[in-house]
């Protein structure tokens, strides 16, 4: 009997999904005659049954293509399931159900597309003895084990071409422009971006802001006869003196309301200080969408076809990662739990000082 | 002596400014040999005499840049001109000021590109005996003396992006997403990006809507198998039994504290009645930045040439304005004042309806 | 019995031929409840029988891809068919059969999405009784009987795109780069991308060129300190005293051997005659590629909306065509046979010459 | 005194030079107050004292623009410098001048931004006793001594995206579409570009191909119903049984009047073989041009900030290089002089066999 593969994609949506989708698909269906079981949105298509069975040209033309055709959610850990009943939302256990499935599907291997969250439900699938292989994905960049995941790169292009934009109507209207972009606890877009789109400031949850040294900045570039400023924060950011600002939609706090999140907080405060007209845009889910750029789809072809491998030498239990140039494997047990920050006096933020940023810090 | 072109941008910046400066000054210069003067910032740089001489490589490599080398601002009416005093604004009438001013530099005739605003104080200094003639410019396609204005189409190509970008997230995560963009009261990014990103449902100003229509009508796609819409709203847009949603930044009312703008009104609405998970992006200044695409450098290029054509002929007053495919020549008495909104039974509604999109009527 | 509608795509391919199949099975399924036939691959779907019933969902998600889900052919026509027997080429009036396939199929309506050729056999077909309602496509923008073909503007990006990357080469290197886009007749491509991408040269079929003129201007630019210069250039053009340069993949004439096309026939001159150096990017086919942009998908739409309504009320023989802002029709008698060329006194060329562009006459 | 830094930028122009140039400028005269000295055109500027002196606000706005704003040149060694007299070309060794006029403009250290060419022209200049460091770029990524270049993932871009455009037009026609890119001895960009764009068959020139088994896959995606292929081939490769193809440009050789490039041979082969129609794109210089992407922008700036810090501590005769994720340092003399290409049996390839790619061998 043929081997059988089955895959599903969890968390949050990114670019490259279909990518590796297409990449588990095609090595396993085309160089080993394996066949390919796809769970529908994320593990809830495990615990529910609701599945495809992939056929070769299933796959074709979505390389470049954003989402994922599988579907995913963000809330369907198996071990904390969500369920509806009369109107009543509970959580229960479904593992043992999704153990059973896998085995009512003859799957000798799950592979599980998905970031911290969806690879911690993997591992603890894999200590009840499902065979199971991750692949990092998240738009953050925040997985500790692996030194890329797909999906952050393009998230990076988007608010760099956001960035680009605003350059202008900042510099025709001599007004400051922030741009708040997704990090909740992870800076990395905001500091690659405001690397690559020249921002001014760069404000990261990684390091506190001081909101006087931010005024500062901007009134010493207007000294310098430069009459704008560009400003990229991450969501999760905070004052050196205060709490991250929780968004109003989360907590109706008395500054939630007043400033919808850190970015508006932030033009609130600089305005006041410097007396610069100051705006703010909200990146959002811009970021998760769109295309795939080249370097995506690379990097998740690379991991669809090594998770295929792992299976194949039958190396369960592990994650498929990025170090340096080199795909590697990493038990799962490792690879999850802990995230990746932005190390306040690493290269990247060393650079981006000595090109003339300012960390308000 | 040389004759003398003066020239300013106003208003909000919007991509083609440059374009149409470009196509002035190299006319004037090269074909006429005329002198320019840029005014700096609006008619500010009119006011206090803020001012360059335009030499011919000034305007090398701006055909493609957004913004406005000039600088623009969006308060600086000539006839009510902000002044701060001793921390106190007071507004003034400095349209003596800059009749006296022009003399002073021996314009000959300024060419004026802006929008409603800028254009109507155009008008009236018209009226004072100022040569002047004006070049359209908006991002909302609202001017009713002209069928496009440049920036306009840049504006939906960078909506019909976003849609598109939303679309997979939409898709994957069987989501209605909601795309708030520009429109106070004209339509025509939110028609003609919906049109071009396949939107499900476009809300605009001049087609009030009834919620319990879009509610159906995402209803009724997940009853065909699509489990996700896709809205495109214009900011100006209201339920039919309501008022327009204020922003909080711009009035603390109890609604708009709660909702932010339509597009959160409407995220909540539909949440509600559907049970459907709902996001909501506002795209806000990307609209007004970046590259202008082909169709704008075209239009503002014949804008900026005809203008200094009707000042070559002495043709003061009137405003230049695109009739079906020919640049034409239109008085700015005429021109301003009345805004040129969606007709709510025309042929590109008609066209959305045809090809199934709701506008929740 | 339901209506039918019969559609099919011809000629080269285009962005916006599926935003159009689209519009028609949308408006024709959903707003008329007809039912739609899709012929495969042009007319040669009509007349081997290779056909698709349209499902409701077939036309989902493809208003932003390029090509065409029908298929297409250059070589189709039903009046003179290309059929291989034995090995030889044969040509065959097949128009009866496609008369009598139509019968059988019981289609009341044929849209036919086309160039030039697909809709002068369309109107032939016209003549012999066919129900039949045109829908203009050209790259090239020379169809006479409508302002705008849709995928012309997505060219007019293509090359547009092209003029900017290779800007910076050029002035880095001190270089003239030459781009050669499609036009055989009609210079549309070439003036519109000149334009927007701020040209130094353009040369079109409808003027021819006198080569020293182009290298005079090539040298008052370096004069005048601007080293680099840049030239677009229609594939049809020719000198002001020769023939065009037929490329060697259709004719082994010498000249061609040596040249390749007209841009690598004026990258030799130019070199010859200033000692700048000079190299040539030749677009190709990547002008007919990619996602259509907005402004393709709204007129691809609204054509598309505007065939069926015109089948609807059974106005036949017609085509549909833009005038102004205003979707008309005009018979497919007066629509064919004549190409739209660029007037060379024309405005567009009057606006290119007034920013300085040379067209070498 | 205050430390003097020179800086030129050598070889072809590439996306990032500007980024790079922006960051030793910026580092240099903030960070550390040095003055720097820029040499316009390469070395030639060294030759001939064409320089600049830095002022702050030079390289604003500078970090998204493709090209450099120090000017490039591709032949201009200073130990065989070209120079023209009385119409005649001559070669002569420059290189003690050189050295003169760093000691005439006090110059501590040379930042040289280039290829290998430039680089190990900085290599025999360092041996000369000139304090220099190099900053390697390359459109090719065929430099030894780093992992990557900038300039090639902006090339990858441009590659994947026309790949994206020909995809529609391969299917819509049922062809073969050929895309024939950069890559003179090393295939890096027809592979990358190749995955990311998914491409059924790469030709490189480090894995000669068998014209037969192209053939053959063609006709094999046929069999399976996909009527098109698209095949990525860099410009040096060669069939397994030949020389690579010498393009006209360069000898006027019998094949290569024939054939032009290698791509053009390809088609006529396939064409031949199969009998599907086959179709060429050169993508020539659209590769070197245009903005660089973030991934490029970054990393140019890394190396930029990385070769002034080099300078400071005086560590000469060095090139920064990225190693993994670390940006380090290596001696000039084991930078140059050897290739990287693309191991035929290395990841990437594999990869690309897994999902499915043919390379003809």
């Amino acid at each position: 009997m043929k081997k059988r593969i089955g895959v599903l994609t969890g968390g949050g949506d990114c670019p490259g999904l279909n990518a590796a989708l297409r990449a588990v698909v095609k090595t396993a269906m085309t160089k080993y005659d394996y066949e390919v079981i796809g769970f529908k949105d994320g593990y809830k298509g495990l615990v529910i049954n609701n599945f495809i069975r992939f056929k070769p040209g299933d796959v074709s033309g979505i390389l470049d293509k954003g989402g994922t055709i599988l579907g995913t959610s963000n809330r369907d850990n198996p071990f904390h399931f969500m369920m509806k009943k009369d109107g009543v939302t509970e959580y229960k256990d479904m593992s043992d159900r999704v153990v059973e499935n896998l085995h009512m599907h003859d799957i000798d291997c799950l592979v599980v597309i998905g970031g911290d969250g969806t690879l911690a439900a993997a591992r603890d699938l894999a200590r009840k003895g499902v065979n199971i292989v991750g692949v990092p994905k998240t738009i953050d960049n925040d997985l500790n084990a692996t030194d890329k995941t797909f999906g952050f790169m393009t998230a990076v292009e988007t608010a760099t071409e956001a960035i680009d934009k605003l350059h202008s109507t900042a510099e025709s209207h001599h007004r400051v422009m922030i741009l708040e972009v997704m990090g909740r606890n992870a800076g990395w877009i905001a500091l690659e971006a405001g690397i690559a789109g020249g921002a001014d400031v760069i404000v990261i949850p990684e390091i506190p802001y001081d909101i006087h040294k931010i005024a500062r900045s901007v009134l010493q570039r207007k000294n310098e006869g430069k009459s704008f400023s560009i400003i990229v924060v991450a969501e999760g950011s905070r004052p050196i003196d205060g709490e991250p600002v929780i968004k109003k939609s989360e907590e109706e706090s008395h500054d939630s309301v007043r400033f919808g999140g850190i970015g508006n907080k932030l033009a609130y405060d600089i305005e006041r200080l410097t007396g610069i007209e100051t705006r703010v845009t909200v990146l959002g889910h811009l970021q998760r969408g769109g295309r795939p750029i080249p370097y995506d789809r690379i990097l998740s072809t690379r991991y669809g076809v090594a998770a295929v491998e792992l299976a194949h030498r039958e190396e369960y239990g592990k994650m498929v990662s990025l170090k340096g140039n080199e795909i590697v494997s990493v038990s799962l047990d490792e690879a999850v739990g802990t995230l990746k920050t932005v190390p306040p006096d690493g290269e990247l933020v060393r650079i981006a000082k000595s090109v003339g940023v300012s960390f308000g810090d």
